[in-house]
């Protein structure tokens, strides 16, 4: 990959009809990788070199971001060129990016049973199996024979990852699957009916993007059916599309400190853009952080009494904050694979409490002797040890009823959680330590 | 999912042999799911009602440290009637987890020609195509009539997702590969050398976890036949084996803080694993703390005339740390993607150097604004709006450096990069702000 980036750079400064060339030769991922390596100002460059019979495929190899600049750069005719040869799945993902104008125009240049079939697949929201699936099956009625079905497979177009012939009754009922690779061997005269397994996977097309992982994941399919609630075969859902969302679905197991989105953002991304989307949370960090401040101002007396304390106290505030993120983490995953019921939290929490108990104590201990060597006074480590007690305990159950108190509101804890999670810990920490210093030494 | 754990709960309290009955019904990944779901003191009760067959398969599909559990309940029968059904490649992940004793225990009691075949897969590293690969594969010479390739077929118990037959010299020298789906309609007479496609996709036996997983997201293929340097055939990876690379891949994309390791933590274990996993990052954070503490303290004479410093810094080192986070996790994804080379970190370096000045200017003011009023103290705003500045620029280029420099030294940003970073900006931070206003106010 790297030796394919440095060649597209040599052949930019030369010769435009070599690189040319040369994109031609790679395989649209590759393309779709190169490009999101470029710095901004020769992506386009680059783009215009790309044939334009690829230029869907390719975009459908390149983050969102990425994706919008380029369609950005394309009129009617490129787009119509771009989208001609695409799946019906693969296309109706990148015309759910289209600005609504351009779609329309798009849509309304379409023949109408085109336009109708894609405007049924984009009434499904993207991220179910109905935004997910295509709807381009191979389907008979039971009493077609092996060899209609054989010849059925000769003539048409060859579908990508073909695992079932689907069997469905007049009304498009499913009835059952027949697995192609048992056609090799089977008689000619035979039913399809009789050959079927009557109890395929499937999907319901309202079925939430995390179900059809984990039925992929689970029953390790080339394809699952996609059907409705009366069993009416829409489409089916092939392994290469869960991909993506197994990718994303990971990198949303993992708490987030400083807003990083899913996995779409552009390494390359102008100054401007850029400056956007991370002021955001700068903002919301400098509203918490003053919100802390706020809260170590009301001990202003105390710290100009007994100086030491600045000196300390973001030890506390900061041990609380990681150990409130060791059960944070472990929460969201534990939510995101579903492991998590209210049977089980009430254990969960009784575990954290006594975590932080022991994690407190022994931390305590260890912070205490420092503080009261470092400033020759017990009464300090005495009174950062039993801070760093409670803080840690007050963690441990913050860690736990945090992502829960976000999700009952609708807010995905993975993203927000580590923010709130800290200014939490950081007023707690204060408040604790400096707290039981004024009662001690004021 | 709910549902099953809840009625999992029910049996157990009431009668065993219908819980057993209740498992034999779910799939093994079902299984899985509710032992992960489950409280450590039921679990190994669940597992001792689990079929003795089903095991194996169940334990692939809970976490390593599930699995390491589960496994120590076992004794040499359990385990061998456990493995007895599995695919080699599954096989040989399981055994590469058991203790070395209960292994060579395990391989001697097998026959030569299986003890002979695993032992050359142990050899491969786990996360290689080598150790990912199953050797079990179709082949047949060029001169094979489809005839005989279809009884070959037809005789052999099916493999799962078998998307090739391969096609071979007399040396196992791969030739190409003839799609399966391809026998329904061909000749009988014909021979499959006539059939296959010349060029194949590939994976070398020494490529890495990520090179797999992207050949397979590039190309959206069923399997890859694995080769070596020679082009000897030596097995296959089905995309199924992929699943779980892509989601670990995923979440080590996204910046760690308190050490949340990838994917295998248990969210049920028992509070004296929790404690030593995690005891390790409050430790390392101690020490950063303290150290962060001890930058302080060399400015304990200036806190105590202006004790309004220690109510500000923390907000200066905590913008420094979410701006740095923020450069750090596009660095760490782009690393991941492959998309970083050393002819664009300059540019990268460049921008994230315009971004820290620019966010510092505009925050600087917000941040000196508020601070002059608290205080009302001009010279103090000025000191901390000038600190902002220089902090979200420094913390840009270590977002940049850092991620780079553990890179160079083997180190994984992902999982350490986070606490390093803090740390730089804490340090920067307290550093600047407070020496800023030793340099003005005393």
């Amino acid at each position: 990959m790297r030796e394919d980036a440095k060649l597209l750079q040599e052949l930019l400064e030369g010769n435009l009809g070599r690189t040319r060339n040369f994109l031609k030769k790679l395989r649209p991922a590759e393309v779709g990788h190169l490009i999101e390596t470029s710095l901004p100002q020769q992506r386009n460059l680059v783009w215009q070199l790309v044939q334009k019979e690829k230029r869907g495929e390719v975009l459908l190899f390149v983050g969102e971001d990425v994706r919008q600049q380029l369609i950005e750069t394309m009129d009617m005719d490129q787009l119509s060129a771009a989208f001609a040869d695409l799946d019906d799945d693969d296309l109706a993902d990148l015309l759910q990016e289209l600005p609504d104008r351009i779609l329309e125009e798009y849509l309304a240049g379409l023949e109408t049973v085109d336009r109708n079939r894609l405007e049924s697949l984009l009434s499904y929201p993207e991220d179910s199996a109905g935004g997910l699936m295509n709807p381009e099956i191979i389907s008979v009625r039971p009493d077609t024979s092996v060899d209609v079905v054989k010849r059925l497979l000769r003539r048409k177009e060859p579908l990508d990852h073909l695992e079932f012939v689907y069997v469905t009754n007049s009304k498009s009922r499913l009835l059952g699957a027949l697995p192609v690779t048992r056609l090799i061997n089977a008689e000619g005269e035979a039913n399809a009916g009789d050959l079927i397994d009557r109890a395929p996977a499937t999907l319901e097309v309202t079925a939430t993007a995390r179900e059809v992982t984990r039925k992929f994941e689970d029953l390790g399919r080339v394809e699952i059916a996609v059907i409705d609630a009366g069993k009416i075969l829409l489409g089916r859902i092939t392994f290469d599309d869960v991909f993506d969302l197994i990718r994303e679905q990971g990198e949303q197991q993992r708490v987030s400190f400083a807003g990083g989105d899913s996995g779409e953002l552009d390494i390359y991304a102008g100054v401007r853009s850029s400056f956007l989307s991370r002021g955001m949370w700068l903002g919301i960090n400098l509203a918490t952080a003053f919100l802390a401040a706020a809260v170590i101002g009301l001990f202003e007396h105390t710290i100009q009494q007994v100086v030491a304390l600045a000196v300390l106290m973001p030890v506390v505030a900061s041990m609380g904050g990681i150990a409130g993120t060791q059960t944070l983490t472990i929460m969201v995953r534990g939510y995101a694979k579903g492991q998590i019921s209210r049977h089980n939290i009430v254990w969960l929490l009784w575990r954290e409490l006594r975590l932080g108990l022991i994690n407190g104590i022994i931390w305590a201990l260890v912070v205490g002797l420092i503080a009261s060597f470092w400033y020759k006074d017990f009464a300090i480590g005495m009174v950062i040890a039993a801070a760093m007690i409670i803080n840690l305990c007050l963690a441990g159950l913050i860690g736990v009823f945090l992502p829960a108190g976000l999700r009952a509101i609708k807010i995905d804890p993975a993203v927000s959680g580590g923010v709130i999670l800290t200014t939490f810990t950081d007023v707690c920490g204060f408040i604790t330590f400096l707290g039981l210093a004024t009662l001690l030494f004021v």
